[in-house]
């Protein structure tokens, strides 16, 4: 199976390493034959090889230069939208970072495209399947393709593949859940006593918050997760930005402290619900009780809920997810194609 | 796809109703094209009807008169055995109760049985699983049928379908949870001040806890839960005799308060882990730590935790399980074989 990546920085160059130099210690990927043909990236040039790139290479360039060079084997000044419209592969993979204010572009195109052309797609970048999950679900089942992107929401943690797999009887009719671990962090520390400035800068460094955090802080990635899970599991049409949304810009540790001296601890909690025939999604700051499973959810863990008419709930925490969980999100998706399970 | 039904307790009726009475409430079960053709059971009588018998008729006579009636349709003395030694049927549902005793027999013969006539066997009692899971599922890897047994653990919280279906690519290398209900409802109770023969008999009378309730209180229950788990998704080969296992029958009131003096909460854990080439298995009560996952899981609800070589860990907890989850497990697996999905 012949694969580009668009895009390779942290989960990309995790996948790469996964596959390549670290593929020993994974026998349970024994089975997944995939070449990478193409590495597209915005900044650090692009490479590609049909017979397959070595990927322990392409790891070694940016981690001693920071992008791939001209003189490597295969460099070209190939487009990821141009390689997604004439390169001869089987999977389109997605690993950009989400934007809103473009409403998933250019990521929705390249899928688009791909699936266009009886190319499977798995995205990690959650945009293209919070803006046009129906648009694109639609060219993929005509195609006969997969459109798939288990790790767009809590990495590798089953959501998507358990509702195809675990729960086909039954019909999701509410979700809630803590789906941004970064805020999670920043709510953690800032009980601990640290004002909400400090904490971002402490999760900038650990590499888990963006140089600029509002997409964090202000809701808009938990807005576009909680999207995805009503589009895809819950057959709602929305987009992040007609979620009710409230981030914790304004949260203080005073607040914190009163929340806490009611026994309570402050959570960025998302979720969405059937209402006739409407899905109702929301995000917002909610006081949970200390016992509640939610509050047990520390630091950067994340949590989901999920009722159904016939069974649940069913909470599926992540403790402490790290880039192997993001990428095995992907890698997950890569061997369902190929297994050809769904 | 045509079943027998071995055992039609609680589990069994509340499967019948969902695909019956109530199945105009479940549009996720609309392409389960199921035929019942015989219901037996050891005490209530037994009926047969190759044409496919009227669930809602069976239930009634449960309802009514406690067992079948020797003048409704298709009434007959044919034993279990008899039945899936002769009868003409698609897969065979075992839903009697964990017998430790006898190592899973007669459910683990009934299943032999099937198996080896190229059916499929669903189980819902764990003991076949525990004692024989190697066996039965060479036999059915060489017919060709699926051996599917989701509600043995967690009821029809996704387990074996998770590690199957979403887990694919990771060796499973240590799982630990609360998989025993009764006991945790008894330990929170305990926690309220109520002594272990109080709990228990509360149980009794919520209709969890079995008359003699030594499986769950001696901790056979979670060492048979554990074994299903090691032996299934580890590939250990271990019976619940061989688990090194410690029950709560000994837990007083006083020591339930020490603990909890110490922000600790007493937990029933079952646990499996890789030491080298071997799956070590436990059961016991641990002091969990008051913010912990697994602290969080009160009354009647349950937990797990799978640890992998490269995803995770991830955490399944089940907040309030019923009958419905229970027979859920049961009609995913029937989903399962229907769809052939796996």
């Amino acid at each position: 199976m012949k694969a580009i990546l668009i895009g390779f920085g942290n989960v990309g160059r995790t996948i790469a390493r996964i596959l390549s130099v670290e593929r020993q210690r994974f026998p349970g990927l024994q089975d997944l034959d995939l070449k990478v043909v193409g590495i597209f990236t915005r900044t650090r040039g692009s490479i590609v090889d049909d017979g397959g790139l070595d990927l322990a290479c392409a790891l070694d360039a940016i981690e001693q230069h920071g992008r791939f060079l001209p003189e490597m084997k295969g460099y070209c000044g190939m487009s990821a939208k141009e390689a997604a419209e004439v390169l001869d592969y089987d999977v389109l993979v997605e690993l950009s970072t989400l934007s809103i204010d473009t409403g998933g572009e250019p990521a929705l195109s390249h899928i688009k495209t791909a699936l266009q052309r009886s190319k499977h797609a798995v995205s990690a970048n959650k945009g293209p399947v919070a803006f046009a999950y129906h648009e694109l679900k639609k060219i993929a089942d005509e195609k006969g393709v997969k459109f798939l992107f288990e790790s767009a929401v809590m990495d590798g943690a089953p959501v998507f593949n358990m509702a195809r797999n675990c729960l086909k009887g039954c019909q999701v009719e509410e979700i809630d859940g803590i789906l941004n671990s970064t805020t999670n962090y920043i709510l953690t520390r800032m009980e601990e006593g640290i004002s909400l400035e400090e904490a971002v800068r402490e999760a900038q460094k650990m590499g888990f918050a963006e140089a600029d955090p509002s997409n964090d802080i202000d809701g808009w990635d938990a807005a576009a997760k909680i999207c995805v899970l009503a589009n895809a599991i819950m057959d709602a049409e929305i987009n992040p930005k007609e979620v009710k949304r409230k981030g914790i810009r304004d949260i203080t540790c005073e607040y914190i402290k009163v929340v806490r001296q009611k026994k309570k601890c402050l959570k960025l909690i998302c979720s969405a619900k059937k209402v006739g025939t409407q899905v109702i999604t929301t995000v917002e700051p909610v006081e949970v009780d200390e016992g509640h499973f939610f509050a047990s959810v520390k630091g950067e863990g994340a949590v989901i809920r999920l009722k159904t008419d016939l069974m649940g709930p069913i909470i599926v925490t992540q403790e402490a997810p790290d880039l192997y969980d993001t990428a095995y999100g992907v890698i997950d998706d890569l061997l369902t194609i190929h297994r050809k399970t769904i």
